[in-house]
């Protein structure tokens, strides 16, 4: 046994970096690759119910995963089509999916045979060529001496820029034999080292500027979490006890009940007095931002001071100076030996603001608005969520939500495919099957999102996720649309489902079903101790006005229906 | 009203056409235009439940409109990739889909805003870049003053070349004004006139090939269906009385109830009697070809005769010779006014094979299998019958059915993307409303690709696409793959679905739902007069053993492992 197939070789690697779940389809070039998972033991096939699903669904495994990384296989061309939008969106989003197809072999690429999945002119590689546009890297294999360090490329790749990479592998390579002994090498996931003199350069104007300053904040965004600087986060708070605050993306980066946590700022769409604490701050430390419109209120930041500094993965700026190739987890890690010591001995916490989470009490037979449920939902959630809110009312609403410690949010605020959550759902609560089988995993999606991707609740189902809770906010068509731009319009209705009808339909072994409208039934619902254990996959239906939208989102929509319309 | 805004520009050229559906879904990018869909009176927006489904909704459409054509509308980025699959389908099968993409306003491009739904890099044409390796032509329109004529450039290759295009629609340009009298000259769609010279040379050849053979057949391909030549192959047919045959894809592109008619040639995995027909002739006149791998028996065509005379949509070929630039349309139109005075007086028509439309009788109790099936249901086809078969046992099933006269067969067999065809029922069953609303539409498909895009069963529900009859073939799984590769694998197994509970899922109105397994209730169902009205939406669930197959799938799918395997 001291060679072992290039296929299974692939999926050791995988399983090293505790990538056990495989995401995709099978397909009449990937079927020989798939025999090998069942090889490494401890490993899984997901077998989705369609790519784009399977596409999601790694994405959301990766959220969640201890390195972020996920992987997927498909077959050429009809597969892994399919994949673009979630592997755009990944891309878009930073998160390292490793997505492998199974390509005709060497003998029918070199004759340009007219196969089946192909575009009908012996063009093998144009599939390839369009994944490169949303890949970080990726390596088409043609020889199996190669092959292995092609994928080991790839995969450190995926982790290092937390992006995705395309492998285009061979039907025929897949059987062919490599050393053993390649894996005893652990693929180097070690991040490339800042530049020392550089670093020590960020490190001291840091420094001087938090010494002079009077009223800091911190402001953590998506890039924290999704390079895994979490950890240096939570330090930097407790050494420095600056306010905290998150972006929308940001969220679930930093312990919400700490009580330096101020909130989540959305320049002019923040709650006043976020917007106050965050823009009269005299030293702004950004950690891993990404400003795209929904995540700044269309890029509605107002910051008096000048006083910026941004960490980012792969640079540091200060002021309007920049340090490429600084990247902020050796820099943030560096900055935290020393960062006490630099405070002004004068500073004293300045205090941040306050979260409501307590509804204005309403007789039960109240009908349920979003204000209501977003306001209420935070006092269920529990130590460990994973809490996934569809791009629509849910992502705008989870935004005045307090969530857990330990908890994990998972949003696609930039990409904003809808549909989503769904698939990302399935993946999340997998790897949470993977890590603690008692954490769960809670879904609030619109019902207009839900019909893109519905099928893959039957992948859940499959897999027995008994730790889901998938809310479905039924308001009747595309809201996030209405608001935006015709309101009673055609287009922004939905063929109406009888949702509580998909887990029975989707053969579900434990599950249960509600629907919710009023304000008493959600109480009644969140107070049942039993509705709250993790035990079977649960659907709650919960029925809302059709134009009722959080506050945020109706002023989101107004300043994108105006930039859609500008010349 | 001399002037008229450039959405409602676009959508009049389309409703001049008779593309009077429109497929796709809203996003905030297109929901201003989608609003001038309604100022063109008989045009529709389909509203699919999702991209994908609504790409093969549109393929399916525009083989039945009569022109050959349909439109799209996504939103950029997250809308625009999930329809890459069905584009590149689109594209491999020569199906004239406009594929019109809203994208951001001419001021955030400038800018280079990080919107959401971009890749965060600034990068607004990376989508398009994508998309000009699966479109014949595209245009990313920047300027209002060029953007009608851009348009009908567009349009007029979709049709041209019946392939896809893409048009890239700033949101800002949608309510400019273009001038009302460019409606007024309609788009030319005269095909490319063939160059005289070598056309009368193609000509005199063909002729002289023709006046020597004792032994000539006609073999009729995809193209000819998808360039519209289905009158100039009848006439030949009527003219000559030569034998004629279809490959797989090209079936429906003759009148199977001709008696000139000998079956489905498909290499070595033809029935006997018609391989050696055409095989053993002298001179082979092949029309719009397309030879791939499942609709050649993988290439094993094996003529006796070097006399071969191809005719393409762009040159044509004789022997070895090639004459760039003669299409077929126009050069078939002049043979066939000569061509009855060129055949060998001495030709006498020979015989043509017989089909088997008739079951071995069985007690009624007996379990249904595939050779049964699809010997009987030839006999419940009637005349104008839209045909759809899923990649599968379904397309290769059908190959041994009679189709009735003015049939139209839909069925993926280059591409080949499972789950295709649910959405081109939606968009086959819209276009029949428009042309005949007592057209039956009739899908078969298997439970494994049902539950890729099962949720366009919803778009039918909304429409009341009455039309319909759903055979849905359950056999546990994706046969097809388990022929090729991994019978018992895991990966081959789905997840099983209680498929009858969909349409009341959807909320059908008018609906009808049977489960079969034996040979007495398919012949009870065929011969049922009320079930053979369309007057509802039907879905039968037929129950077929997991490894039944129609037997040249089983041959295929021995020569796809194989070809997969080399080196």
């Amino acid at each position: 046994m001291s060679e072992i197939t290039l296929g299974r070789f692939f999926f050791e690697r995988l399983h090293q970096l505790k990538v056990d779940t495989v995401f995709g389809l099978p397909g009449d070039f990937n079927l020989a690759l798939l025999d090998k998972i069942y090889e490494v033991e401890g490993m899984r096939w997901a077998g989705n119910a369609n790519e784009l699903n399977a596409g999601y669904a790694a994405d959301g495994y990766a959220r969640v995963n201890p390195n972020g990384l996920s992987a997927l296989v498909s077959t050429f061309g009809v597969g892994e089509l399919s994949l673009t939008n979630a592997i755009a969106g990944s891309y878009s989003e930073h998160v390292g999916v490793i997505n492998l197809v199974g390509v005709p072999s060497s003998s029918a690429q070199a004759k340009q045979l007219l196969l089946h999945h192909t575009l009908g002119n012996g063009d093998f590689t144009v599939f390839h060529r369009m994944f490169k546009n949303i890949s970080q890297t990726s390596a088409f294999i043609a020889d199996i001496n190669s092959a292995p360090a092609e994928i080991d490329r790839c995969i450190r790749d995926a982790y290092v820029y937390q992006r995705p990479v395309y492998i285009g592998l061979p039907s025929n390579l897949v059987d062919m034999k490599v050393p053993k002994s390649l894996l005893d090498k652990k693929i180097d996931l070690s991040l490339h080292p800042n530049d020392p003199e550089s670093q020590t350069e960020v490190i001291e104007t840091v420094e001087k500027l938090i010494s002079e300053a009077s009223n800091p904040v911190i402001l953590v965004d998506a890039c924290a979490i999704r390079h895994n600087c979490k950890p240096e986060v939570a330090k930097l708070i407790e050494e420095t006890q600056f306010p905290v605050f998150t972006t929308p993306m940001g969220k679930s980066s930093v312990d919400e009940s700490n009580p330096r946590f101020g909130g989540v700022y959305v320049g002019s769409l923040s709650k006043p007095e976020v917007k106050e604490s965050v823009e009269s701050a005299d030293l702004i430390l950004s950690i891993g931002a990404l400003l795209s419109d929904f995540n700044t209120g269309s890029f509605s930041y107002g910051y008096k001071t000048r006083n910026i500094v941004e960490f980012h993965s792969d640079y540091t700026k200060i002021r309007q100076a920049t340090f490429p190739g600084v990247q902020m987890k050796e820099a943030l890690q560096k900055l935290l030996t020393t960062v006490k010591k630099s405070i002004n001995p004068n500073y004293t916490p300045v205090p941040v603001p306050e979260t409501k989470l307590i509804n204005t009490p309403a007789a039960p037979s109240t009908p349920l608005t979003q204000e209501y449920l977003w306001t209420k939902v935070s006092s269920w959630f529990r130590e460990g969520d994973i809490i996934i809110t569809e791009t629509g009312t849910s992502a705008f609403g989870i935004v005045q939500s307090r969530f857990p410690k330990n908890s994990i949010g998972i949003s696609q605020v930039l990409w904003g495919s809808i549909g989503y959550t769904v698939g990302a759902t399935c993946g999340a609560a997998m790897a949470a099957q993977e890590l603690d089988p008692k954490r769960r995993v809670i879904l609030f999606v619109g019902d207009g999102s839900l019909q893109l991707t519905v099928q893959e609740i039957s992948t859940m189902c499959k897999w027995e996720c008994n730790n889901t809770y998938l809310f479905v906010l039924n308001n009747d068509g595309y809201t996030i649309e209405r608001l935006i731009h015709g309101e009673k319009a055609q287009y922004n209705d939905i063929q109406p489902w009888n949702n509580l009808q998909l887990l029975p339909l989707f053969n579900a072994k434990d599950y249960e079903t509600k629907r919710i409208s009023t304000v008493g039934e959600l109480n009644d619902l969140f107070a049942d101790k039993a509705f709250a254990v993790p035990d079977k996959i649960r659907m709650v239906e919960v029925m809302l006005p059709t134009m009722d939208a959080p506050a945020n989102l109706v002023a989101q929509a107004k300043l994108s229906e105006k930039t859609n319309a500008e010349q």
